[in-house]
């Protein structure tokens, strides 16, 4: 199976060592707009940098989507029409009309078409969406989902990055769906902008909390901060009728401090969404080397990353106009 | 100190035992409706049984009210015009009306009056409450506070409890102004009944959700559930600009299990709030002890108890509407 | 039920308190050589300050021994001999000789006779122990057991004291007998003096540990340190054919904290062994009311004590010889 | 720089893909004494497989040997006399006349020679040893460390494998050495066999403790077990005169569970020690490349890999003996 890779930035280059390395997929094709990026990553991997998408599109099985938002519908169109797999990263776009636009084009694709959701991979969040799925907490009646950043990106690409729903929430948005495998009725979200006055200017918030009710009565709590200085936070809790799952917080080691003030103290969390999720992405193509070969369903699939885009969008509404909304 | 107990319940009895040991005070009169019950409380103590309210009040310096709700702004308002301190029981009122009507009755009142928000002295809420207000993390940007009873009262007691936010989180929305030191300016709530379809009936919730917005831009996250299998959860986590602060749960040892399946294991969190929160009510009473003695402010105030039930109703009031609620 | 208590030191007077609030004794006399002491502890407790140990022994029905430790032999004697329950602190002599002497004069007593090793009764030790005896973690085969205070006793007491084995690890050597519910068959021992030269030039050790082979093939290992900066660090692991179990540390609160350093650290343990293993020292006076009543077996027995020495003695034997020392 | 690799079994194989993916180093031969081995990581290398450990060793920079370990010895000293760098696995040799002629015909080489400690490369383990170097913990006083394999080997591979002490508490002592920085004075063992009789009657023990003390009086507990239901247990706690720092356990995920009978609990320990200590072993290259390239002391040293034997022959002299053995 040969795969091309288009986006070779930070996260591509990443999503490239780990499809060099993958047994059952050979990157042969890498593609960025910024040509010594794409020379980067072949050096890095043994693939060869090609200048034209087309030229990438066309002497691969499956393509990998890892360039900026704003390309991502046309490279799926182009991608899904010449029969190609793909695997996108999130988000598709942060217009839903495009996205609507988009699904249109790529009605009659076959091929497979997943979402870059990289968490529903995590082995944590996955072992306790499948509990969760199969029963041990009994009927899901909460998920309260923490969500912080160790620190804002740069100004300049929070101006292009839809906003925090959109870019960052959206994560959480998903695996609240995931996990409860349903689509929430209702969404509530506040937000304010503490951690720095610039993305307040922006018309942006930079401290969150959304609440949404599913069909079910199940009810989530998702908070999210641009800012945690202990490190990148990441928690998941899921309660039910019969119990509780936490799906914890990473560290490098397992040191504990004691010492004449205070006992127990453990290092700052994994500080970078690349190392904290490593497993995750490398799950993630696996799983999409699997849905190629036909041995699963895809997921997340379009669909999914599409109503992502929905709650994002409704929880920005809602923000606005102080009340909850209606979904679905 | 002389100090009359007023409701010797199962509460009343648990303050009678922490008022008779205490060092600085006296319990010299109980008083219950039910006069067998006022007996045992007697016997335990070495207090004298009363039969009639007004016999207490005028042989003492300082009253605690544990009686049932629909009593206490009657009780406030006779031991307060007797000029009797008074430590009267949470929720003042489920009505906020007749809360103001006692209000404005012991408006010329100078004996303090404190209300039995308890948890304000749990030595772990305590703690996260100072080093909050020391500015250890910071400037406060979340509160989460998660607050789970082992299972549901009696529906007969539902009934007359004024509903779950009225009876039960009036306790965390308390605790989040206490910490937060400022009232919030925005709440929403979420409600939904999964734990027990006789609650539904009744018009009440058992699985709900809130947010607030405070003034400074924090928001508050609070949920409750009527049933927790692994027992009385009761969490609160403070985020802000320069870390977290965790008030965890309660276990009667500190035994871990390790297994063939699982490594880790605790037994079941403290499953009573008079054994989880043990501490929390002798302490209560040392505070208001010192109250009287003048080393302190009475805290929580009247008004304390009064805006609590302010956000509680609130809260049901966006419950109906599905709208946030402006509040101040 | 009326009980006298011989020795109102600090330990004395915390036995006062709770042999006063037990609910099924009377604690009517209590005496200490030194006058004032017995009478402090009069006060807090309503029993009547008696100059003399006969006097006291004469009006009750049992006798707790918590004076100095020379003294324990003949205060046993003597109350055994005129009928009377005893519960004495541990150890029951430092010198062996004195104690089978003791045990001599004692032969014809039917009383009870319990001694104070109060960890035997602390929840989390108590649960372990339970959990071993019933087979959770299959064959037991290995103790680890961690006993650091937080720091040395005056020179003074030390120059009394026995020596680190017989006033301090006798605790761990008898808990061990407990959980194994036997007798070891060889001990080693080897120790060091870190903390404070001062113990060294005394011939005692500060930092020491010891291993026991039991006839089952199980091997128990047990650390001791004068000082601990971060608390009193009283742990026991219990591994076996199925499993492990801990019994773990002690905090005041249970909060966390996260910072820009550092993620998850605790406060200080508990540092004083009287509020560490309060409720172990008002179990054991449970226990020992209940053995006067016939509900139990008198547990931990003079043999107990007895042995406890003897496994102390022969720690102190192989320190100084080099070599294991067999037993029994 | 090229590296060979002699040994491709378990072991060997995972050496050769760290080996592979190394940036600086590049895989260029593999042998094995079975052939199809050796082809089967050259295939997943791109290495090529050789017959001969000489065809190997006149075509590398460096060798890494992973072998059976009675080849340890002629290959050290054939790829020494030849100038190569080498990594040998531990233990060197299981019979100490062995290793001290291997060190006589290694005399005059000058490149490094590193064995395979890899347990010093542990990222926890690591930063423990660092911070007891750097003082964090004041004056060092004890190590407590636990090794506990899930299973035992089998008991083939236990006749040629040394026993207990030469096999696995090698690690251990190893590692006792390397965080106190300083060879012990003094070492005393105990040993039964509790897992599997089978492990008796070969002579060796499967449960062992052992005890030793250094010059600076530091005490060092080790406790050894063949078989950990939950999983593969690696502690290690490093006390000290200002505090203690522990190096924990390792699970796949941090997912608690919470339910009717228990909380908190973890899934199980990492089981294999290729998966627990994978990082160790990386690192363990890297720093080989290091040093190779200059950029570091060699170590572990041969003399480090020599002193690991001396103390496990003690060890089992002390078991048979009953004696604490003297040391240096």
């Amino acid at each position: 199976m040969k795969i091309g890779l288009i986006g070779t930035g930070r996260i591509g280059l990443m999503h490239a060592r780990n499809l060099a390395a993958h047994p059952r997929c050979e990157l042969v094709a890498v593609q960025d707009a910024h040509a010594p990026s794409a020379q980067e990553a072949a050096a890095a991997t043994g693939a060869q940098a090609v200048a034209e998408v087309d030229e990438l599109i066309e002497q691969v099985d499956a393509v990998m989507i890892a360039s900026s938002t704003d390309t991502h519908c046309d490279l799926i169109t182009r991608s899904a029409q010449a029969g190609k797999a793909i695997l996108c990263e999130k988000p598709i776009h942060l217009d839903i009309a495009e996205v609507d636009r988009c699904k249109a084009s790529i009605a009659s694709a076959t091929a497979p078409i997943q979402i870059g959701f990289n968490r529903r991979f995590d082995p944590g969040h996955t072992a306790l969406a499948r509990a969760v799925a199969e029963g041990e907490i009994g009927q899901p009646e909460m998920l309260v989902i923490t969500s912080r950043d160790p620190a804002p990106p740069p100004v300049e690409y929070l101006k292009v990055s839809g906003g925090l729903f959109r870019d960052m929430m959206i994560h959480d948005l998903d695996i609240a769906r995931f996990i409860l495998g349903a689509d929430p009725a209702e969404i509530s979200a506040f937000g304010t902008s503490m951690v720095d006055p610039a993305i307040g200017e922006l018309g942006d918030v930079d401290t969150a909390m959304v609440t949404m009710r599913f069909p079910s009565g199940a009810l989530v709590h998702i908070n999210c901060s641009r800012r945690s200085v202990y490190g990148y936070d990441q928690r998941i809790e899921a309660f039910g009728s019969e119990g509780m799952l936490i799906s914890g917080n990473h560290t490098d080691t397992q040191v504990e401090r004691y010492g004449a003030k205070q006992t127990g103290a453990r290092e700052r969390l994994l500080d970078f969404f690349i190392e904290r999720y490593a497993k995750s992405y490398v799950n993630e193509v696996d799983a999409f080397v699997d849905t190629i070969e036909g041995k699963r369903e895809v997921s997340p699939t379009f669909e999914d990353g599409r109503q992502a885009l929905v709650l994002a969008d409704a929880a920005l509404e809602s923000l606005h106009s102080g009340k909850a909304v209606a979904l679905g």
